[in-house]
C-alpha cells in the first residue's frame, strides 16, 4: 500500500444502533393483567420459568448499594426486571437468587411493587452457586418443574418478549440457546508481565450476553457434573452445558439493549431509557372547551415532541388512556375550578396508575387578555401547590402552564410555541423539584 | 460439589467503578490557557503529537449524523474530546483525521469553539488508512516531528491528563503503549453456524482501548511495512506494532471512563458525565445584603448537593470565580433592581465564560411578608423574561426564585429547603425550555 494514499473515508467498523426497546410502552401497568405486546404468533406450549441471579452484594465495588437495588424514578432496577419476564404471559415463574442479607428487602420490593409468579430464594458464594440454587428450586416439585430454563440477570431490564421467545424455542430444540452481541473492543491476550502477547481476529469473537435459555435436563445435568473449580471460578453456562452435556448452545444476536448495567455511566443510560420510553406520549383533555381543542389541535402542529391523543374527557371509552402510559394535559379557561384537574388524579389514584413510575399530568391555564391587562401576569391559585404537594406522595407529579391568549397571531403562536417546549421539558425530565410551579408560557 | 450447598453469596464479579473523570472541572475555560490540574511531577521533556480519527461517515450507522458530530449542550463530541487534548501543555499537535465531506463540518467547530494546536486532515477509506494520514501529516516536517504519538478516539471524550501521560512515558520507554480495561462480558467463539465453540477464560483477556501511544519511528515503520489487508481489515495498531516491528506494546489498565461512545444509550450517559461534571458548584452572591448572606448561610446547611462558595459581589480578587466552572445564585431583596443580575451576565459574557457550556444564572429574589400579604403571591417583573431570553443566545440560562421571607422558622426552613432543592434540579438539569420562569419557593 502506498503510504500516501488518502482516499474517502468510512474507517470504523462503530456500532451505533437505537438501543431503546423495539417496543413502545415497555412498562404496561400491573393491573393491565397481561403483556400489550403478544401477538398471537409468539405462542410457546411448554412451561418456562426465570432463574434471575440478582445476588451481588456490592461489598466488592465499594457502592453503598448494590446495582440491581439501585432505584430508578423511585423504583430499584431488579423491579424493572422482574415487570419485564412477568408481563410475558407464557412465563410461569420466576426465581430471583440474593444474598441472604438481601431477602427481607427483595420481598419488601416485591410486595410494593405488587410482583406476582416471584419466588425469593438465597443465593450461594458465587455466581454458579447461585444460579444452580435458583434451577434447584425451579425443580423441587415434579409437577412445576419447567420445560425450559431461561437464566437473566437482574441488571439487564430491558429484556423484550419477542427475544425471550427466540432463545426459549431455540433451547427447546437444541438443548441451550445464549444471546450474544458484536465485541466494541478488540480482544487481547497479555503476557503475565502486563505486555501484549497476540490480539483476536474480532470477526470470529463474540461477547456471550443474557438471557440465556437451557432445556431443564440440561442445565440440571450440567450443574449436577461440573466441578468445584467451576463453582469457584466459572461464570458461563453455555461453557457447562457444552462441557459436561455436550451441547453447544444456539447463538443468537441480541439487541443493544440486553447490556449489562456495570458502571455508574450505565445507571445515567439505564434511567435515559426508562425516562424515554415513559415520555412518548400525552393525552390532552380538553373539557370540551373550544379554545382548549384549538390550542390541542396547535400543539398537535408544534415541535411538541410526544405523539398527542386529544379527548373531552377521561370517562366511558376515553378511561382507556388511564390504563396505558399516557401523560396528561389538561386545558382549562381561567375561570374552570382546579377540581377539574383534580378529577384526573382521582381517577390516575383509583387505577392506581403511578404505582409502577411517576405519571406527569400538566394543567395547562387559558387566561384571557382581559385578566392580562390587570395586573400584569396572574398570579396563580396557591391551591395548585397544595394539590401537587399531595399528589407528589401519590406519585403524580402535577405542574401548572399559564397561557395568555391574545389575539395578536404572532404572540399567540410563540406562546404556544412556548407551551409545547415547556410541557415536553416537565414530562421528559421529571424532576420532583419542580412540581406544583405555575409556568408562564 | 453439593447441589445443595446454599451459602452466603458475593457471587458477581461486577465492575462498578465511579466513572466521572477524576478531577473535577475537567472543562476549563479556554480562556484560561492552561491546564488547571497539572501537577509539576507530570512533566514531559520530549515532544508529543496526537492523531484523532474521526471519520466515521455515520452511513453504516444509520444515524444522520456521525457520533463525533453529535451536540452535548450544544457542543459537539469532538470538540470535548480536542479540548481534553489541547489543555494538557505538553500535547504539541493535534491531528484530527475527518472524511472529506466533513472537512468544512470540522473547520467550522474549531473555529466556533476556538481550538488551537488543531490540524485537519482528510480521512482514507479504512481506520488504519486514516489513522495512517494523521502519522503520515505529523511528520512532514522533520523539525515538528514528534518523539511521541498518541492515537485517540474522537468518541472517547473524557481521557484525562494522568493517564496520557503514564501513556506517552510508557511508549517513549518500550515504542508501544495502551490502554486496557477488564472484560465485562465473556467472549466466545462461534461455529461458521451460528453455534458455541468454545468460551475464553476472561482472567487471560483484556479489551483493548485507547488512547494508544507509539514513538513516531515504531508508528511509521508499523504502516510502512504492513499489508494491504492489514489496511482493509485490521483494527488493532497494537497488533501492525507488533507483527511488523517486533515491539511488545505496554498494557495500563485506564479508568471506566475511557469507554467508547457507540450506542445510542452512551450518548444518554456521557451527556449525564457532562452534565455532572458543570454541576457540582455554585457561587452565590449575595450584594453585601445581610438577608442574603443568612440565606447563603442556610443553603449551605441545606441538602444543596452542590458545592457553595460565598461572596458579596464578583469584584476584585471575587472576579476568579468567572473563569472556572462555577454556577452562579444571585441573591436579592425585593427592592432590588434586576441590574444588579445582568451586571452578572454582563461580566459573564465579557469572559466569553458560556463559550464551551452553557452557565445556570439562578436569580433568588427575597420578598417580605409584607408584600406577600397584599396580592397572596407577589408577581414576577416580566423583565426577567426578557432578560433570560437576551441571555440564552449567549449561552447563560437565567432563572428565577422568588423566596417569601417569613416569621415562622418551620415555614422559613421549608422554604430554604425547596430553594436548595429547585436551585440543585435547575443546575443539574439545564433545562433551556425553562429559562426566565420565576419559579416559588
Amino acid at each position: 500500500m502506498n503510504l500516501m494514499e488518502v482516499s474517502h473515508s468510512d474507517m470504523q467498523s462503530d456500532y451505533c444502533e437505537a438501543d431503546r426497546p423495539a417496543h413502545p410502552g415497555i412498562f404496561p401497568t400491573c393491573e393491565s393483567g397481561k403483556s400489550d405486546h403478544h401477538p398471537p404468533e409468539l405462542f410457546v406450549d411448554f412451561p418456562v420459568s426465570v432463574v434471575l441471579p440478582a445476588g451481588g452484594t456490592g461489598e466488592r465495588t465499594g457502592l453503598q448499594t448494590p446495582k440491581q437495588f439501585c432505584s430508578f424514578l423511585g423504583r430499584p432496577l431488579i423491579s424493572y426486571t422482574i415487570q419485564a419476564f412477568e408481563r410475558v404471559s407464557w412465563i410461569q415463574h420466576i426465581v430471583v437468587v440474593v444474598a441472604k442479607e438481601k431477602m427481607d428487602l427483595m420481598m419488601d420490593t416485591i410486595q410494593s411493587f405488587r410482583h406476582r409468579k416471584v419466588r425469593v430464594v438465597p443465593g450461594g458464594s458465587t455466581r454458579h452457586r447461585s444460579i444452580c440454587n435458583g434451577v434447584l428450586a425451579l425443580g423441587e416439585r415434579e409437577e412445576e418443574r419447567p420445560k425450559v430454563v431461561i437464566i437473566h440477570d437482574a441488571v439487564r431490564p430491558f429484556v423484550e418478549e419477542d427475544f425471550l421467545y427466540k432463545i426459549a424455542m431455540a433451547a427447546k430444540e437444541l438443548g441451550a440457546a445464549g444471546a450474544i452481541r458484536p465485541l466494541v473492543s478488540t480482544v487481547i491476550a497479555t503476557t503475565s508481565e502486563g505486555y501484549l502477547d497476540h490480539s483476536l481476529e474480532r470477526a470470529k469473537y463474540r461477547a456471550s450476553e443474557m438471557p440465556q435459555g437451557f432445556t431443564y435436563d440440561v442445565i440440571y445435568q450440567a450443574y449436577k457434573r461440573c466441578t468445584e473449580s467451576d463453582f469457584e471460578f466459572g461464570t458461563e453456562c453455555l461453557h457447562l452445558a457444552l462441557q459436561y452435556c455436550g451441547t453447544n448452545a444456539k447463538l443468537i444476536e441480541g439487541p443493544p439493549t440486553l447490556w449489562k448495567v456495570t458502571y455508574k455511566r450505565d445507571l445515567a443510560a439505564a434511567e435515559s431509557i426508562i425516562k424515554e420510553s415513559l415520555s412518548r406520549s400525552a393525552c390532552v383533555i380538553t373539557g370540551g372547551l373550544a379554545q382548549a381543542a384549538s390550542l390541542a389541535e396547535e400543539l398537535q402542529k408544534a415541535s411538541l415532541d410526544v405523539e398527542l391523543a386529544v379527548v373531552p374527557d377521561l370517562k366511558g371509552d376515553n378511561a382507556r388512556y388511564l390504563f396505558k402510559e399516557w401523560n396528561f394535559i389538561h386545558v382549562s379557561g381561567s375561570r374552570s375550578p382546579l377540581t377539574e384537574v383534580e378529577a384526573v388524579l382521582v381517577a390516575l389514584q383509583e387505577e392506581n396508575r403511578a404505582l409502577l413510575h411517576p405519571v406527569v399530568v400538566i394543567w395547562v391555564r387559558l387566561s384571557s387578555t382581559d385578566e392580562l391587562s390587570i395586573s400584569g401576569r396572574v398570579a396563580e391559585p396557591a391551591a395548585i401547590t397544595d394539590l401537587a404537594s399531595r399528589a407528589k406522595i401519590r406519585n403524580i407529579l402535577l405542574y401548572g402552564i399559564q397561557l395568555h391568549q391574545s389575539k395578536d397571531a404572532g404572540r399567540w403562536e410563540g406562546s404556544v410555541s412556548r407551551v409545547a417546549d415547556i410541557a415536553s421539558a416537565l414530562i421528559r425530565e421529571r424532576s420532583p423539584a419542580l412540581v406544583g410551579q405555575l409556568l408562564q408560557a
